[in-house]
């Protein structure tokens, strides 16, 4: 079967090769893919900026979507041909998250799923909404549970509460939709107009050019009568915290998820604690919460926003189209 | 000025009295009152059902609206002019109720409002949306309050949950509105097939007529693959908990709110321990609550449901209609 | 090996027999037993009355404690001749209770340990703290993971807040004990003066004899300054219900746990509602509960109280002196 | 009467002067006071740190304790003779703060209490523990209710669970004596190996020499099993939060409180995410959680550490041996 490969870091090491075929080891299963999803994390890892300290060779990517075609021993929750997809971090069931679960994320501590068959262990996997394309429900696995872990499990966003999203990212889209879900009101924030008007043509209430408006915290109070918002889905990082601890109220929870703005870069935390605010990491989710947000995409459902679907062997361009910060959502791969 | 007077138990004893004019005690607002709204609570209260011990003469009801038009003392928070509604009980501000708080609820341990003026703790109002018209602001303050404290604020309702409601009454309407502005799917029960329909025009996704499904514990397990649902917003009491403790699925919630089948009643508890159940009562809410939903309210511009308004001198016809069960929503009074 | 077998209900139809040695399947630990502990639901289940559609020949118990002797495919967790106990659910790992979990509780849905060497899934079984005998191990499973959800997980139990509880039965003292832990005050119940000046010497702070105060729900009031307790541990189900209505405070919490009272009976759920208080039910709990109260009870060095120690072959004679109602703690076996 | 009054910033313009004497307002209450206790708050607005737009003359501190000498209007709650402390924010009551009841701080936003008599809103006020006297019960008002703030309502702290303490100044004395009270585990730090001997002495398992081991955080995982603790009640800010992002389990819960090391200096937020962690600003508390902190102090007899106690014409010299860090525990004045 094919598979990506990752032999060094750089975009020019990853390679499409032919690797054995797989069998299920005992409690697993054996999934035929037919859909991915690319994160922000993939370009990092690929760049080595992720996991210096990654070994050789790799399978990318921890998000896809495929049909179950083999059960190893012991598997009996599960049939032949259902449509599943992989928790980003299979190991992680329910509860609070372990430096152990932490260690089984595809794509990281554990293969990837660039892979035409991909064996993962049957408790770590989901069933995926039947009103999704293939494309659309390989989005689900990172940037899908990050958001409603942050916004839903951890962040119980309600109606009449107001959310703060930063970009059109994977993350930031899911978030809007989440948000718009339970009755939230949306603010928005990107460098390109066009970008603020589709936002707020899946409802966001209001949107600001952070280019145009670099005090956009300032804007963002008021937006909200001098309050500030109850949640920001933070995934800009050090880079943007700064202002994010303007744009939220007193006591007031960020969702910290993301270090688009860079990796090494600090924040004064000072607003912390002078305005008793909840700053929550996120590292994605447990299989529990993306089990509850597939009933909630199911009851409603929704779409995720796919920006652009690349063949498989496509991934390197994929890669750089999403580099590029030109989409509007996901970037998918399909075969 | 005109007041509603109860000068003993019975519906005879309701008199339209001429009270003198109030003014407004140091800390207090005095309101002239536009509309209001009617309870179940409100018709136990005259057949002294509810508290044998009320002192006469009493003035009833505790849901109101209308317009600040005098200030007492040291109140700096309000102007001449605003529209509110006091508090179910003006002293319940935020956080756990205490059995002092509970002693303010209008038209119970204190006066009501049934009054063309009314003087209120300045702390315990609170402005309504300004989307509503005066007979549908009057319906929150009970009814809307309790159904919000439900779901949300201990709840907890998100996306994807179900949530079965019980009859057509103010709470469990507001409840199916609550319900489905944060995504989740409602499951209703009715003895009127007509009702029934109302309700999903309303977006309950099923309706069960329990006089031809008396086991309608057991329908609503069918109606969610045999799980059950995870909230149930009880209005029923003894009556129907047995038919709740089927119709909720393990681990799940019950918001234990009304008595309509009778406060006698008694029910076996043992599911609620073999199931994991949470049975919360609910004994409407604070000031906090009546805001938040408040906020929620506007940013939907959700409308409650006022099956018919009455003229403020209509109070017992009004009461006589709520008893008959007609009704499909709230029964106002209008000046 | 041996194994105690029941082949119908009623004491007399418990049989020490002979079974054919045990292996582990894949996944799973065979755990060479030490010692054992009984519960009111053991009781009950040869009896016939927790569970009439039991399937013969059974084998009773669902707490024990003993020494991996044998690891099956796939079981990296766990080494042999490390000291464990058995889940009472080995289903139930984290998160929310769900019925498949439900149906893998030992002696009940599954098969139970009352046996020389019993084989349990690896993920469902805990280290126990190394301080304890093994009878005193043998105690942790259904008792005091009990008390430990309903006080700690599920109550929240603080300093300064105050506690009751009922008799002296496993569940009783657990909770007595965890309460203590957690800098609460505790009030406790009995009909034996005896036994009060016991849980007193454990620190409780007042005993009621519930024969000689049949009001015993006003005492606890006047105990508490008029308020009532924060939370009732609640095991004697519908009979003392009424009384634990009273005795808790408005907004307070009752963990309903079990049915001593009796099975069949009823009580008037109204004060649930007029009183905004929690009813719980609390069966049992999960690994990561059992996790989290075993490092509590390490870092105390708690010891849990053991009334008698039975020989492994005595049950039955074990079984009698539990239901003659004469313990203070918990009756165990050892072999 | 005598006041302490701030005529502009540094300690040199901190002078003891005759003011008159003092009313209740509507709604307030009249404290004689007796004993107080120092900040590093206190030492902060002193210089000018905290606030720069502090307007003078003002009259610093927010800790003291006294007995109520008269009632303004409408007080019906209090009575002459108790003995009271303000709350840090008379206007936080319960529930979230937000700026209005932020800005009600006493010594910042409103008028300390650094006087003879002082004058505060009756619903911001709390009967202080009788074992105590006036020194200890003038020490909790800030530094108190901040640990109870940060352990007990928003950490939930448990039996079993491990809390990292800095120093061993006010809060961070006080949140030993709450985790030992809840049965957790306690490990400190300190530069002084005299000091640390001390908190063991009041029941923390280890001390770490921060001086002689810089990467504390490294050593703290290592006692923990390279786990890493549950809870870091942080009150050096910037400058020891990267040991603290080392010191903390997975998913973890940091307790932001002080920036004793510099509120200029930053930090990388990237750990937050990567590790699941909670990073929840605490700016002391609400009267709600003072009075639950108060049951369970009175509960335990908990006696809180006063290092020192200056006679109330000594404030200049109080401040100097605050800023010495030569003390354990809290620093008082008393008259």
């Amino acid at each position: 079967m094919k598979a990506w490969q990752l032999d060094g870091f750089g975009a020019d090491q990853l390679h499409l090769v032919e690797r054995p075929d797989i069998v299920p080891g005992p409690g697993e299963v054996v999934i035929k893919m037919s859909a991915w999803s690319l994160n922000f994390r993939d370009l990092m890892i690929v760049k080595g900026s992720y996991n210096p300290k990654l070994r050789f060779p790799a399978v990318p990517l921890s998000d896809g979507v495929g049909e179950i075609v083999a059960l190893g021993t012991g598997v009996t929750d599960w049939k032949v041909g259902q449509r599943v997809a992989g928790c980003f971090m299979p190991g992680w069931i329910d509860g609070c998250v372990t430096e152990a679960k932490g260690k089984t994320a595809l794509g990281g501590g554990a293969a990837g799923v660039a892979a035409e068959r991909v064996a993962i262990d049957a408790r770590g996997i989901v069933a995926v909404p039947e009103h999704l394309t293939n494309a659309e429900a390989a989005t689900l696995p990172c940037a899908a549970v990050t958001a409603w872990h942050a916004l839903v499990t951890s962040g119980g966003v309600k109606a009449g509460d107001t959310v703060l999203i930063q970009g059109t990212g994977g993350v930031s889209l899911f978030a809007l939709q989440f948000a718009k879900m339970h009755g939230a009101r949306v603010i928005g924030t990107s460098s390109s107009n066009d970008k603020l008007n589709r936002i707020q043509s899946m409802g966001a209430e209001h949107g600001i050019n952070y280019r145009e408006t670099p005090e956009w915290g300032e804007a963002v109070r008021t937006l909200t009568g001098n309050v500030g918002v109850d949640h920001v889905v933070e995934v800009g990082g050090a880079g943007t915290l700064a202002q994010s601890f303007r744009a939220v109220r007193m006591g007031g929870h960020i969702a910290l998820i993301g270090i688009l703005t860079g990796g090494a870069a600090t924040v004064n935390p000072l607003p912390v604690l002078m305005r008793n605010l909840r700053v929550q990491g996120i590292f994605v989710g447990s299989r529990a919460m993306f089990e509850s947000m597939n009933k909630a995409i199911a009851a409603a459902k929704m779409k995720p926003v796919v920006d652009r679907v690349f063949g498989f062997e496509e991934l390197p361009a994929a890669l750089d189209y999403l580099e590029s910060g030109r989409h509007f959502g996901k970037v998918c791969l399909e075969r």
